[in-house]
C-alpha cells in the first residue's frame, strides 16, 4: 500500500510502498477514504524541536485525521464489522490507568497518538484498536468525517461550559479557532469576536459566524473588545492561538465571573498577573486537551447530523492523496494559503466532494 | 388612567378609569407601552378554582407581562431613571428570606406576583419595585420586550442544562412550548420533536424550528419518538403542557441518563413508575418555576439582542389595549385562535409592530 | 468447589459442589475470601414476583458482593495479575453501547448483573471480566472490601451533589440508608435526620452519625422534620426505603431549591403532586442506579482508605460461609435481626474480623 | 466611642475617641462585641505599597471582621432589628451592577470594603448596610462569629468543587490555609497535605486535620507530594500563600483532570508553563475572591452550627480591644507569633472565651 512516511530524523516526508498491516485481536483494519492535514503533521514534516523530542519511532507513517471503511476485524472486536464507515479519535487510551478508570480517557497516562506514537492514517490502510473507533452516520460526507478529530477539539473547548446567549472572544484563526466560531454560532452564542493574523482565515471566520473579526497585527484587540463590551469584557474567551500575548490578552478580556478555555500550545512560559487576571475576577480557567471519549463525539454528531454546523468553509482545499506535497506547502507558507486541506484516496469521492462545494 | 380590572369575585373583567398610582421610595412609576396576555390572565377572567383560591384582593388590576418607560422614581431608587425603557420580572421577591439570600429569588418565600398579589400592568401606568425591573436594549421592539417574562420561563426551562447537539422532545404547544422550540433551535439542539393539540400552534412550532411536530390527539407520541430515536428516547424532555398523560409520556421518552424539565402545571396528582421512569434510567428531573433573577434575563438578552432568537412567530395577534376582549376571546376559544396576543397602548407603536411583520 | 445455588424456580437455596470455572480471555479467576448478603439475594431465595420475572438461568450461583484474590487471568487481561486483592462492581457493562460510550457504564443497555444474569460470587471461586474489577488497598479488611458494591450505591446517591454544610433527611434504615448516614457524616453534612422502622437499625443509624432518628411507625416524619427545620424542610432528601409513602413524604420535606435522590425501589407507582412537590419548589430530582464505574469507587476508596468512613457498625453479623442459612434467616425475619451479614470462606479471616470488632 | 484609626498616610495606627455614627435609612447601627485582625489590617498599619495605592480616605477606622448586636436600624431596614446578633460580609455590594444582578455580589463592580473604602469595625460601634449583614445563631461564641469573613474565604475556596474522598495539597499556613484544612477535613477529604513556613502554624495545621505538614523551607514540597501520591499528584490544590513559587509548585502538583483554587495574592506576575501545568493536564483553575453572598455563609453556618468544624485552634490569642498593639505586634513579627488574634470589647465575653479554651 502507499503511505506518507517519516523516513529519517530530519526535514521531509516520503511517499512509500509498504506491506498491508494486519489487525490485532482488538483492532480493525480500515481502508482509508480521506485524510486531513493537521499542524502536528507540519511539525513532523519540518522536524522542529517538538518533533525531535517527541517522536520515538522512525520510520513511521504519519497522520491522525481520517475516515474510511472497516475491511477486517480482530477476534475480540464486537462493536464494528466489515463495511462500517468509521473515523477515530487520534488518542488511543489504555482504558485501565487512573484517568481511564475515571472516565477521562483523553487524559490517559499511557496515551498513544496515531501518527506520532504508532503508524498513522496517511496510508491506504490502517489498523486501529476498536476502543478508539467512532461509527459515522452513513451519509456524512467524507471531507467532514475526516476532520472530526480537530473539530472535536473545538467542540470540547467551546462547549466545556454552555455558550447560549454569551459573548465570546476567540483568539486564533487557525482551523480550531474557525471551527470554534461555527460551533459557538450553532450553539447560540450572542456576539462572537474573532482575532487572528491571516486575512484568508479571518474571512472564513466571518463565513463561520463571527460578528467581528480583528487582524491582531493591525488592531489592539484588548481595546477593540473592551470598546465593544463597554469595558466589561466577554463572558467567554477561547484561546486557540498558542501565542503568549494572546493568552495574556485573553485573561485581560474575560469578564468578572467569566470562563477561559486554554487550548493553544505556547512555545514558552507565559507571565500571568494572577491578581488582576484571575483572582480578583473570579474566573474559571479550563485546560483543554483532546476530546472526551466519546461524550464530545456524541455532541459533535448531534450538531453535524442535524446540519446545525457546517465546517466546510474551513476546508479550503481538497486534493488527491498523491498531491500531498502541495497541501503541506500551502499550509506551511507564510501567510498560510490554506486553512484545512483534505486528501482523498478515492478519485470518485474527491469528485463528489468538489461537487458539494 | 385606564386599567383592566377584576372587579368582582366572578367571571369577567372590566375596563375602568382609575387614579394614577404614585411610586413608593423603592419603586418606579412606568408608562406602559405594550402588554401581553398570559394563561394566568385567562384564569383570572374565567374565575376558575385556581383563581378563586389564589386571589385575595378584589378589585385589582390584572396583567404581568409588559414594557414601558420610567416616568418617575422613588427616593431610594438608583438603578433606573425617567426615560429608561424597562420590563419587569413578574415576581417581586423580598430579597431577605432564605431563598433570596441564597440567590434564588425565583423561589422567594414571600413572593408577590404582579396582577395576582398586587395591581398588575394592564393599565396605562404601573408602579413596580426597582428590584424587579429589567432595562431593555433601546432598540428592542415593544412586542418582544413585552413577552420577556414568559420567554424567560422557556429560557430557564430549556437551558437549565445545555442543549447543544442534544435531541429534545417538547410536550405542549402553548406559547412556552413554542418559545422553547425557538430557544432550543437557537442554542444548537440536534433534533426537536414537538407535540401539541392545536394545528395553528404546531404550525408555528415548525416556524420556530421543530423538526417534527405531532398532533397528540392523532399520534401516539411515545411510539413516534421511540421510532425516531431507534428506541433510545431523547436526551432531553421539556414538559410544557401540564397534562398528566404528557408528564408520564415524557418520563417514558427521556433516555437513560437524560434530563427532564417539569414546567407545565397539572391539575391533579400524576402517577409515576419511579422504577422504570426515573431510577433505572438514572435521569435528572428539574422543577422549573419562574426565571432566575437575573441570570435568565441576561441569557435571554444575549439571545435576543444578537438576533439569534426571534419569538415573533408566536405573537399571532397585535391589538390596541381597548380591544382586549377580542384577545381574551381568541385565547379562550377551543381550539385557541391565537397563540400569544400583544396589546398596545400607543397606536404609533402598534402600527410600527404591524409594519415589522 | 462449594457454591450457594438457586437450583429450582421456587423458594430456597442449596449449597452444592460444582466444578471450578475457568476464566475467558478477558476474565480473571478469583478465590473468594468474603461475601455479603444483599436484599437481592433474599428476593432470589424467596423467589418472589421480581425474581420469577427477572431470572433467566436456573441453576445459577447467586451473590454479587465479595472480595478475594486473583488466581489466574485470561490472555488479554492486563490490569490485574495473580495475587491481586480485588472486589468488583456487580454490574458488568458491555463497554460499547451508547451509555457505555458516554461514560455511563452504570446505565449500560446490555448490563449483566453478577448472581442474577450470570453465576455470582457465593462460591469458593468466581470468574469476572477484568472491566468490572476493582483493586483493593492491600490492608483493607475483607469485611469492608466485601460490601463496597452496596456502599458504592450509598456513596453515589449521597454525593451526587455535595452535602457539606447541608441538612439531610434519609428515609429508610436498611443497609444503604445506614451507609448513607455515615457517608453524609464523613462528608460534612450539617444535621442528619434518619427515619426507619427497625429499632436495631435506627440505633446503628445513631452510631453512623444521625443527629435524629425517627421510627416511621411511631412518628409523623413530615411533622418532625418540619418542626426541626422551622418549616423550611431540608436541603437534601435521600429516599432509600422504596416506600411510596416515604417517596411522597420526602418530596414534601425537600426545601425550595433542594435536592432529592431517588434510590429505593417502590413496588408500585407513586402518586406525585408535581405542582407542590416538584415545580413550585424548583427541586432537582436524581434517579440513582448502581454506581459510576469507577468515579464512585475512587471516591469511596478516598473515604475508606483515609478512615474517614467506617461502615462496620452496619455489619452486624459475621458468619462462616457454611452458615449462610442463618444469615438469610436473620435478614428475612420481621423485624430483621441483622442489618448486613458477611460470610467468610476462610476461618482465619473470620477470626481476624471478629477480633477487629 | 473608641476606635482604631488610620490617622495619617504613613506607618501606624491610633486609638481615638470619635462620635457615635448614626445609621442611614438602609443601615443598622451595631455595638461591636469582638473583632479579629486580618493581614489587610497589617498592611494598613505598615502602610505598604498596596495600602498607599488602595486607600483613599484618611482618617478612617480600620477593621472588617467582627460580631456584635444591632442597636438601631434605619427606616427601610426590614431584615434585622435591635437585639439581633450579627456579623457582616466585609464586602458591600451595590446590588445593581451586572455582577450583582447575576447573583455574583462578591464580584460587584462598585464593591466597598469595610475598613478600606469606608469606616471599619475596629470601634465600639459601626453602621453597616443591611444587605451585607448576616444573622448569627444566638449561641455562636463571639470569637467564632468574629472570624466568619475569613473563614468564608476558606469555605468558598475549598468547597468551590466537592472535596469528599479527594486528596488535597494546601499551600500556605496562614489563617486561611489553616481554616481550609479544617474545612476539608470536615467535608470528607481523603489525605490533606499542608505546607508552610511557620512551625507554630504547621502545628495548628495538624490540629485542624492535616495528615502531613511540610516546612516549605526545609522540604521539597513537589518531591514530597509526588512521593506520597505515587507520582500522580493530588485531586485538588488550594493555593493560599500568594507565593509565586507555591503557585507554580501547586500547578505542578495538581493531577491530570484535577482542580486548583487560586486564592493567595502574589506580589508579582507568575511565569506559568501553560502546556505542562494546565493544558495537557486538563485542569480546572478557579480564581477565588471574597465569599458568595450568602451561599457561602449558609454553607459555613451548616458546618459551624452542627459542630462539624471548629476553627478555634487557629485563634491563638484573645486580647481586650485596648491591647490591640500587642496583637498587631505578634502578627507582624517574623516568624509570626500568632495565627489569628481576636480582640474583645467586653471583658465578660473575653473571660468566657478564655474559659472555652
Amino acid at each position: 500500500m502507499k503511505a506518507i512516511v517519516k523516513t529519517k530524523r530530519g526535514k521531509g516526508l516520503e511517499m512509500r510502498e509498504l506491506p498491508l498491516p494486519s489487525p490485532g485481536s482488538d483492532e480493525a483494519l480500515i481502508k482509508v477514504e480521506a485524510v486531513s492535514i493537521c499542524g502536528t503533521d507540519l511539525h513532523l514534516d519540518q522536524w522542529d524541536g517538538w518533533a525531535r523530542e517527541r517522536v520515538k519511532n522512525i520510520p513511521q507513517i504519519i497522520g491522525h485525521e481520517f475516515c474510511g471503511k472497516v475491511i477486517e476485524v480482530g477476534g475480540s472486536v464486537t462493536r464494528v464489522k466489515p463495511g462500517d464507515y468509521v473515523s477515530a479519535d487520534s488518542h488511543i487510551p489504555c482504558l485501565f490507568c487512573i484517568p481511564c478508570l475515571r472516565g477521562e480517557h483523553h487524559l490517559c497516562f499511557n496515551l498513544q497518538i496515531l501518527g506520532v506514537d504508532r503508524d498513522g492514517c496517511f496510508a491506504e490502510y490502517i489498523t486501529i484498536p476498536e476502543r478508539s473507533l467512532w461509527k459515522n452516520r452513513p451519509t456524512l460526507p467524507p471531507e467532514i468525517a475526516s476532520i472530526q478529530d480537530p473539530l472535536g477539539n473545538a467542540v470540547y473547548a467551546t462547549l466545556v461550559e454552555p455558550v447560549a446567549g454569551q459573548d465570546l472572544v476567540i483568539l486564533g484563526d487557525g482551523p480550531i479557532g474557525l471551527f470554534a466560531t461555527g460551533i459557538a454560532r450553532a450553539a447560540g452564542a450572542s456576539r462572537i469576536m474573532l482575532s487572528g493574523l491571516n486575512p484568508l482565515c479571518l474571512n472564513i471566520g466571518q463565513m463561520m459566524g463571527a460578528d467581528h473579526v480583528y487582524h491582531a497585527g493591525e488592531t489592539d484587540i484588548v481595546k477593540a473588545v473592551l470598546g465593544e463590551t463597554k469595558g466589561v469584557g466577554t463572558d467567554i474567551v477561547l484561546e486557540m492561538s498558542g501565542s503568549p500575548r494572546a493568552i495574556s490578552d485573553g485573561l485581560t478580556l474575560v469578564r468578572k465571573g467569566g470562563r477561559f478555555s486554554a487550548f493553544g500550545i505556547p512555545s514558552r512560559p507565559v507571565s500571568i498577573d494572577f491578581n488582576e487576571q484571575i483572582i480578583f475576577k473570579g474566573i474559571r480557567l479550563y485546560g483543554i486537551n483532546g476530546r472526551r471519549m466519546f461524550e464530545t463525539w456524541f455532541q459533535m454528531a448531534g450538531l453535524l447530523n442535524s446540519n446545525r454546523l457546517d465546517p466546510r468553509p474551513v476546508l479550503t482545499h481538497y486534493l488527491m492523496f498523491d498531491e500531498f506535497e502541495k497541501g503541506f506547502l500551502w499550509m506551511e507558507e507564510t501567510p498560510r494559503q490554506a486553512a484545512k486541506v483534505v486528501l482523498f484516496l478515492d478519485p470518485h469521492l474527491f469528485k463528489e466532494a468538489e461537487g458539494r462545494r
